[in-house]
C-alpha cells in the first residue's frame, strides 16, 4: 500500500509516543525513518520502531530525556543524549557542529549515552547543506574482532561523510567496514544455506563458512582483514572514546529488551573550505571529479539512487507492506 | 652494515640538498626517512632518496621553495607547499594544527602543490604528543577506480590516526583501502607467479589474477569492494578537493622524471578531548580498549611494532644494506 511520507510520520512518532518518547525525541526519529524508507533503505527505516518501541518500554532507553549540552570548548562540545535513543540528540549534535565550524572554520561535536542513530549518511546531509563538508563516526555493539582476536571487540561501526556540490545532490559515502551486515547471515542461516569465505569468523576467531558458526559467539570480517579492524578501531575510539560513551563490547546488543542501556556515542565534524581553498575551489574539485567519475560508465555516483527514492516518495507517497502498516497502527493505537 | 641514525640523517640531507632542497626541507625529509627505516618500514625509508633526488633534479619539484600559510579562518589554514617535497610543508601543518587546536579544541589544516609525504601514520604521532587525537589524510596519483568503473581514477590514498595514551606510545592506525600496495604486484610480474584474486582489475576494470594485466594500465582492488572505493573517494575529496590539490588521475606517477608536478595534497585534523568527554575520561577509555584487546592473545597493538623497531634503531644504530649505503653515499658526494 502507498501512503503520504506525512502520514507514517505521524503513525511512527505516535507509536513511539506511546511507548514513552518526548514528543520531540518521536517526531525526529519518526522523520529520519520515513526518510531512510524514502531512500530505499527499509532495515534502517519504519521496521525499526517496533525495535524502538520495545527499547523504551522495556527502560534500556529513557523516552522522556531530552539532549543536554554537558560540556564544550571553542569548536567542539559534547552532548548527554539522557540514556535516549539518539535522534534528538543527533538534531541537536548537527546544529551545534555547523553554528560552530561557522565561526570556527571546523568543529567537532560528540554525543554520549545514545542509542541506534540510524542511518549515519543522512545525517551528514545536514551539514553539507550549510555548503561545508560533514563527516560522522558511530558505535555500536561489538561485531568485529581485532586482527588476530578471537571475541568481537569494535561495533560494525559506520563512518559517513557528505561533500556538498554547485547545485546538486552532495555527495555521500556511508559504509560499516565489514564484508556484510548481520542480516545476511541470518538468511543464510534460515534457509540452511553456506555463507562465502570472508564474511565471518566463528567464536575462536577462526573463519567460517557455516552461518550458524558465525552467529554462536562468533564475528563478522572486516574488509580488507587487518585494515577494516583499524578502521573499526579508530571509528570506536571516535565515537567511543572522545566523547566517554561505552565500548562496543561493554553495550548489550539492541535487538532485546534485556539488557543494559546502550549508552553509544557519535560524533560529527563540520569543515567550511573558506579557510582551506575557499567555497570557489573546493566546488570546482567537486565538480572536476564527478565529471571524471561520470565519463566512466558503470559509475554512479555515490547517494545519487537515494535521492531519487526519497523524492519520489516525498511526492508520491511511500510503498509499505500491509503487514508493517498493521504493527505501526497497533503500537500507534 | 649497522650505522648511527644521526650519520644516516646527514648523509640523506647532503643528498637531497645536493639535488636542490633547500638545507630545512632536507633535514625534514631526512629525518622522516631515516625514522620511517627505524620503524621497520624500508618501502618508505631511505630507498626513497634516489627517487626524491630525482625528482628535484628533473624540475618536478622544486627544492628551493618553503611551504607558505596562503589562506587561514579560525582553526583552519591552508599551506602552500610550493611544488616541494611534502616534509617541510607537513612540519609546519603539524605545528599549526596543534596550535590551532589548543585554542579552539579542533583543528583541519591542509596542505596543497605537495609530494610523496611518506608514512602518514609518523605524522600524526606529533598530534598525539600533545595530548590531541590526530588523523590525516592524504592522495597521490590515480591507482584506483571508482565501483564498478575501470579506469583509476582515486590515489592509493591512506587514512592515519593516532590515539594519545597515558604514559605509553599513541595507538597508530595507518592505511591505504587497498587489498595490497602495487609492489607486490610487480614482484609477482618479476617473478612470473599469478596473484591471487581480489588483488587487482585489469584496464578494463575487470578482477584479475595476471600481474601484467594488473600493472598495463590496470588498478588496484579497495578493500570491500565498493565500500574501499567509497572510503577512497572520502580521502581524495578531504585530501585534494579540500586544498585545490590535484586529484588523483590529474597527477602523474611518482616514480618516473618525465611528468608533470604533482601538487598532491594532505590534510591534518587534531582534536582535543578537553570539550568532549575531557582528557582523563578519555584517556581511561583508551586504557579499557587496550586492556579488552591485550586480554585476546593473538592481538597486538597497532603501531607497538613500530615504537620497538624506532627505540632500537636509536639506540644502536640502523642495519641497512652495503648497496644502499654505497648509493646514498655516491648521491651525497
Amino acid at each position: 500500500m502507498k501512503l503520504p511520507c506525512a502520514e507514517l510520520e505521524t503513525l511512527a512518532a505516535r507509536a513511539l509516543e506511546r511507548a514513552g518518547a518526548n514528543p520531540d525525541l518521536a517526531r525526529a526519529a519518526a522523520r529520519h525513518l520515513v526518510a531512510a524508507e524514502g531512500q530505499g533503505l527499509p532495515t534502517h527505516g519504519l521496521s525499526r520502531v517496533e525495535q524502538y518501541v520495545m527499547l523504551l518500554s522495556s527502560g534500556r532507553h529513557q523516552g522522556a530525556a531530552h539532549p543536554k549540552i554537558v560540556n564544550e570548548f571553542g569548536a567542539t562540545c559534547l552532548i548527554d543524549a539522557g540514556d535516549n535513543l539518539a535522534y534528538e540528540a543527533v538534531e541537536l549534535a548537527l546544529a551545534e557542529v555547523t553554528r560552530r565550524a561557522a565561526g570556527h572554520g571546523v568543529a567537532f561535536v560528540g554525543v554520549t549515552n545514545s542509542g541506534h542513530c540510524g542511518v549515519l549518511g543522512m545525517h551528514v546531509e545536514a551539514i553539507a547543506a550549510q555548503g561545508m563538508v560533514g563527516l560522522a563516526f558511530a558505535n555500536t555493539p561489538a561485531g568485529v574482532p581485532a586482527w588476530g582476536g578471537r571475541r568481537a571487540l569494535f561495533g560494525v561501526d559506520p563512518v559517513a561523510a557528505a561533500f556538498p556540490r554547485k547545485g546538486a545532490d552532495p555527495l555521500v559515502v556511508d559504509f560499516a567496514p565489514t564484508t556484510v551486515v548481520r542480516g545476511k547471515i541470518m538468511l543464510a542461516a534460515q534457509k540452511g544455506e553456506p555463507i562465502p569465505e570472508g564474511w565471518a569468523l566463528d567464536r575462536e576467531g577462526r573463519p567460517t563458512t557455516d552461518p550458524k558458526a558465525a552467529l554462536d559467539g562468533g564475528s563478522l570480517f572486516p574488509i580488507g582483514g587487518a585494515k577494516g579492524a583499524m578502521l573499526s578501531l579508530m571509528i570506536e575510539l571516535l565515537a567511543a572514546g572522545l566523547t566517554g560513551a561505552r565500548l562496543g563490547f561493554e553495550a548489550d546488543g539492541l535487538f532485546d529488551a534485556k539488557g543494559n542501556r546502550p549508552r553509544l556515542g557519535h560524533a560529527f565534524l563540520a569543515i567550511h573550505p573558506r579557510g582551506l581553498a575557499g567555497e570557489a575551489a573546493y566546488l570546482e574539485r567537486v565538480e572536476d571529479m564527478v565529471k571524471f567519475m561520470l565519463a566512466d560508465e558503470g559509475v554512479r555516483l555515490p547517494g545519487a539512487r537515494r535521492f531519487a527514492g526519497l523524492r519520489g516518495a516525498q511526492a508520491g507517497g511511500l510503498e509499505i507492506s500491509e503487514a508493517l502498516h498493521a504493527r505501526l497502527a497497533a503500537l500507534a493505537a
